[in-house]
């Protein structure tokens, strides 16, 4: 099988093609053509084996989670997805893993109406990078796009769904924890397969002050908003501690927070938004068929601060996720 | 280093940006603001060590070459470069190789005033995977877009530049070919500094009526336009072989015919114009600052015809580059 039967046979498909694309794979270049006056938002994420996933880890589970952290990205920024191009580096044409690896990849483009435009296949060690393409309108001449650089003292801080089961499947799966069967397969599949927040970061529009997606950990991540709006935060850890999903993993109080807290790969938004509009955030959250949790607030600054149930301040050193550190 | 001042460091440049960039790198995503009713015109590439490159390149023309091949493709749709994302595999941070590759990257980024606006930093084996945007205008509902489907019976065909120089320096750097020393310096220029022919195409828009850039050979990618256009063509051999701007390399006939016509990594626009704007052609290429050649004409066919100057019919298989074959 060659390159361009590969590309045919796995990757270009008929049918009903995206609005927005005027022109898909097999040219130059691909075409887009956003509503007039949106703004086009543009993230690109590169998943490496041994590093992002392990190499005997299901192909279809990979197609999903490559494509789930690109649209992760353009949920925080409230846009919705247009389409994306697939580089993928390949060890071997193996037909098999190609077939689940697609299926896992357009099952969840499909079901946000994602369009694969373009992109790239050659031999290497296995690499998956993708481009993903989200639209963002412009009204009044100011940009919805949720930022993160919007927080403002006196907001809420409020995060999505649940955090820290992704890290626990990690440590599990590398063998430095022992799990229960079921409590495994579901934090396994937190890990594997995380559920972008399109629909939230939809919803969050014009109700959110700032938001980002929280891949590296929650404090770290929560840095970057702190760091782009100048202010600091306080969180109530006995508000975040349940936030993990997982039932039945003999966990310690302190191996939870840090699980919860620092724990990476969960692709939760992160937002803040002003107190006056915290029942407009819970609409939201029903709209969108997502859980939120109201954990800390916006301060003045600097830095962030741990406090329990009573406001006493939690000591902990949590360390963020970085590829050179 | 870790990765935030690795991004910081080589990758965040303070100054101007371009006015179609609504944000830049530091967010979740990037926002573009293409022209009103502009089309966006994508593409993805991705080099992989040993395959595309060898592992002890000039870090600096890798910088060049990553880019250069995306604008390339920008160039083959006659699409005006606006912002690339890179995302970027890495063994090791190494400072003496990231600044170098910043530096030939910038260079011919700012060449192009073609901003940077996001991308992925990652350890692995060493992967560069850049994708890039350009504005192609749409007049009274029509596209200036470049394609590979419009060549027409009857329309000449051309190419810019030089072609086969970059085979006869990868042939020799693979200890296959020997080559005076300026010989073997002048072809590796092309092989590791290629010259997208981004002015050539803005020039060809509204002239030429299919295009694409050459990097599997020249009758490979030809073949990508009779197959999309659905036609023949037919070569003049006599008009191609000189395209080799190699002197002073001892070449039998065939080998140089076979170099220029799927010698590969050229990254030469390949069009088709109707003979009636011939003249319109060599003024473009006048504009543009860049020679082309007249080497032949679409047919009826079906398959690709090569002859010599007589109109006799030149035998020859030549293969066209497939990752996967």
């Amino acid at each position: 099988m060659g390159e361009f039967e590969l590309i045919r046979r796995y990757f270009q498909r008929q049918g009903s093609a995206h609005p927005a694309v005027a022109l898909g794979i097999g040219d130059d270049c691909a075409l887009l053509q956003p509503a007039s006056g949106a703004q086009l938002a543009i993230s690109s994420d590169m998943l490496v084996e041994g590093r992002h996933f392990f190499a005997d880890v299901d192909p279809a589970t990979l197609g999903h989670k490559a494509l789930a952290v690109n649209l992760s990205d353009l949920a925080a920024c409230g846009a919705r997805p247009l389409a994306f191009t697939l580089a993928l580096a390949l060890p071997q044409a193996d037909q098999a893993w190609l077939a689940a690896f697609a299926r896992g990849l357009f099952t969840l483009a499909d079901a946000h109406d994602c369009q694969l435009i373009g992109g790239d296949t050659t031999r290497g060690p296995l690499n998956i990078c993708i481009t993903v393409f989200g639209e963002v309108p412009v009204v009044n001449g100011r940009s919805l796009a949720l930022l993160r650089s919007g927080a403002q003292v006196g907001d809420e801080l409020w995060i999505s769904g649940t955090l820290g089961d992704a890290r626990l499947a990690l440590e599990a799966l590398q063998d430095r924890r022992q799990l229960p069967p079921a409590v495994l397969q579901a934090a396994r599949a937190r890990l594997e397969q995380p559920t972008p927040r399109v629909a939230l970061g939809l919803a969050l529009r014009g109700i959110a002050s700032a938001a980002l997606d929280v891949s590296d950990g929650l404090l770290g991540d929560l840095g970057h908003i702190l760091q782009a709006s100048g202010c600091g935060a306080c969180i109530d850890t006995s508000l975040a501690a349940p936030l993990l999903a997982a039932q039945g993993a003999t966990l310690g109080e302190e191996e939870r927070l840090a699980l919860v807290l620092a724990g990476g790969d969960d692709y939760e938004l992160l937002f803040t938004a002003p107190a006056a509009q915290g029942e407009a955030v819970l609409a939201a959250a029903r709209e969108a068929g997502t859980p939120v949790t109201r954990i800390g607030r916006i301060e003045t600054g600097p830095g962030l601060r741990l406090v329990d149930a009573q406001g006493r301040p939690v000591s902990g050193r949590y360390a963020s996720f970085d590829h050179f550190a």
